[in-house]
């Protein structure tokens, strides 16, 4: 092995400002609607939920968006993130492809879920938030929102799925080292929580009931507001971080990516990478000038949730009770409950409104992988590149070596770019199952159909 | 909180070359000497355990070595880590000391003990060694050496000392995503094992235990050769990259550092962090020049297992059956088997035989915690920099705070730099005992008089 350069991508400048890609996008966003009336929400349905800043945000027709000192100055515990290059997988794979990968598993929390989630403390503090609430499953975000509340002294409240509550008590003991609370979902803390309970004790719980309680637990406090994640614009502008550190860093070391890569389950990670790439294509082609260049951009979801490859575009509630606003988007139905598949992150029925359109346009494309397959390619992964993948991410490693192994028969000399969005140094019992030949596939069919005839019948605004 | 350039430390320049402190020691180091004779053991009883390069580095005059390219190749995918200011911490104490650290948690094997590992691992395969062995307690370094033995081809085996085996699924399902085999200790595997296993089939195991296994493995089998992760020179050196990135960080935001803190169990983190900062010392003194400044070195050990603090400075046997050779350290006793306190990495009845003679010498201090305020500090910690320590590291962390409270007290502005070597996700099973109020501390006393008495007792080469 050679000493090359492009080992060494951490070094580059802090991003300073978030890229707000809705005045480039070629299309109108359909409006979320109210979940009663299914007509367009006003500002004030959203500011009973999110700070003001947020809502701003999540309509803003600004391009770019400074970041605050105080949120740059967390970031700076981790950012930049590294971008390398996967130099042992390529020889291993003799591909001609060259692989980078962008490793944001270097936060504190262990994935991307900290780029938002300090911002929207920060901003929820600013305007006097005590107290946030907020829902997790595998327990990424809820961990990521806990460190967040201990840096701007906001209490949290987490609401987690209740069957990972009792099997992940790794993730629960970090959220309650930083100062968190963390309720098991269904909980006898709200309407909905208890409901369910009464008619069924044992109620496992689903990342769908877990947001309805955490809404219904701020709409019903003094001082306190919720805190999403994943999906709505907000989340994934300030996930664009990562796609501007990786546009940097490739300039620097006079690469272009033919080819970007990321998982999907609400898409903030992969939204955060692939929205600054398509910034000048986009501006180009409105503009009417001559056709620039667009890598091709790959969504990569588990076949047991696949939202885009096998879900429609229309409107639907984004949590099972329906409290929270709907939203236009492709979604297998708020009444699917995906298998449990270890990258729960994943397991979400809908995907954000902005990846909805850029792909309904063609824009980005999508693929399903089985969740063998998937612990495969990570562990090669770590076997070549040390780094061990998060379930979640490991999603896009698989997706990654199956282009560069595409552009071996080719022979293409790509240069292939993925987001390994966190590590899975918390879910390594996974992996355990995965050596002892305990993982299985999951293909749902009449589920998804089923689950899609529970969509909201109304108006349909917008809807085409 | 403002921006300040210096909390963006890691992006540093990449060492080159390793610090070789033997020939600035203002002392001679007492010999190894073989275990049966007691003499000074040959090169050949080195060079049945070790390949010849490392066997050349444990006794090198040469005052630097030249870190290989593929080693280098290696580093990069997390060298240089990250030197981190504490501000949040700072603040929090209200204290007028700056607190740095740097952070070795970023490795993919979540440890400084990568550094070492990947070292002995090329200089192994250079020399045609197929297979490797070693022990491991709580398991950071049989993660470290089979993710290197993974990137060299190399086969490895791990004898993990049993009671982790059966509790630390995580650690063993990571090790054996690296390939490696691991087997509890004491096993049928070896004589060792299996004399320790007919007396008592429920044995629990221990590091020295383990050791012995995994050397008379290597004994007796061909190209097989053993790997230590601690203790010796040639470890040590390696380790140096920690401090030579640190000395260059510093210099580049103008700091000097007025106390340099670290945890000690073999101490070579400790060692890798403190060792350059010596060196101008140590070569002006030789040079009789005017007398140089001098940082205050503090080696933090736990109360269960003192060894410096409560320790003697003799001949004495690095593993249990006593077919290592015996080295010159400050021990409590071949036969001391620690308390089982959550830092397993610290839990060593031994110590470096360069850090025991700087010890000695007055050249660095050592102070003893107990585990409750070690895990008291490492929460807070991990709310304010919200990276969470490994228990070992986290020792370092309460003695920075301590060391910081006291410069509070005499309002001294001084320049805290500590090694925070490793990260405690894996280790959150600790945290939630932690948090239940469940941990004890130990301060053992006759059980140390007692396994004094086990030392080597025959001429004592060396010996003062």
């Amino acid at each position: 092995m050679s000493i090359k350069h492009d080992f060494i991508f951490g070094k580059g400048e802090m991003i300073t400002r978030w890229y707000n890609i809705l005045p480039d996008l070629p299309f109108e966003l359909p409006p979320p609607l109210n979940p009663q009336t299914l007509e367009p929400v006003s500002p004030e349905d959203l500011l009973s939920i999110f700070p003001e800043e947020v809502v701003r945000q999540e309509v803003s027709p600004d391009e770019f968006i400074e970041i605050p000192g105080p949120v740059l100055d967390v970031y700076r515990l981790w950012r930049p993130t590294p971008l390398l290059r996967a130099k042992r997988l390529e020889e291993r794979l003799s591909t001609p492809a060259r692989i980078y990968f962008k490793f944001e598993g270097f936060s504190p929390v262990g994935s991307h879920k900290g780029n938002t989630a300090v911002a929207q403390a920060y901003f929820n503090r600013k305007e006097g938030t005590k107290r946030l609430t907020t829902e997790t499953g595998a327990g990424q975000w809820g961990t990521a929102l806990s460190m967040a509340c201990a840096f701007f002294d906001l209490e949290c409240t987490v609401y987690m799925v209740r069957i990972s509550y009792e099997q992940k008590h790794y993730r629960r003991t970090l959220m309650e080292v930083y100062g968190s609370e963390v309720l098991p979902s269904p909980s006898t803390r709200t309407k909905t929580g208890s409901g369910i309970l009464s008619a069924d004790p044992q109620h496992p719980g689903s990342l769908g009931i877990a947001i309805s309680e955490a809404v219904e637990d701020a709409f019903s406090h003094p001082s306190t507001k919720y805190s999403l994640g994943s999906v709505l614009n907000h989340v994934l502008l300030h996930q664009t971080v990562i796609g501007e550190e990786t546009l940097l860093q490739l300039e620097k070391i006079g690469e272009k990516a033919d080819v970007l890569i990321g998982c999907v389950g609400g898409g903030s990670n992969f939204g955060g990478l692939v929205l600054p790439f398509l910034r000048d294509f986009l501006r180009a082609k409105k503009s009417g000038g001559p056709q620039p260049f667009k890598p091709r951009i790959i969504a990569v979801e588990p076949t047991a949730c696949p939202s885009l490859t096998r879900g429609i575009y229309a409107y639907d509630f984004g949590d099972t009770a329906g409290i929270v606003p709907a939203l236009k988007m492709f979604t297998l139905g708020h009444g699917f409950v995906p298998p449990s598949i270890h990258a729960g992150g994943l397991r979400y029925h809908g995907m954000s409104p902005i990846l909805s359109g850029l792909y309904k346009e063609g824009l980005i494309e999508a693929r399903a992988v089985g969740q063998r397959e998937v612990f495969q390619a990570a562990v090669l992964f770590a076997k070549m590149e040390g780094f061990l993948p998060a379930p979640e991410s490991a999603h896009a490693v698989k997706a990654a070596i199956d282009v560069a192994l595409e552009a071996k028969e080719k022979n293409e000399p790509l240069c292939i770019v993925f987001n390994l969005s966190g590590h899975g140094y918390l879910d390594l019992g996974a992996y355990e199952a995965h050596l002892k030949g305990l993982l299985q596939d999951y293909e749902p069919g009449v589920e998804i159909e089923r689950s899609l005839k529970t969509l909201p019948q109304k108006p349909r605004v917008g809807d085409s």
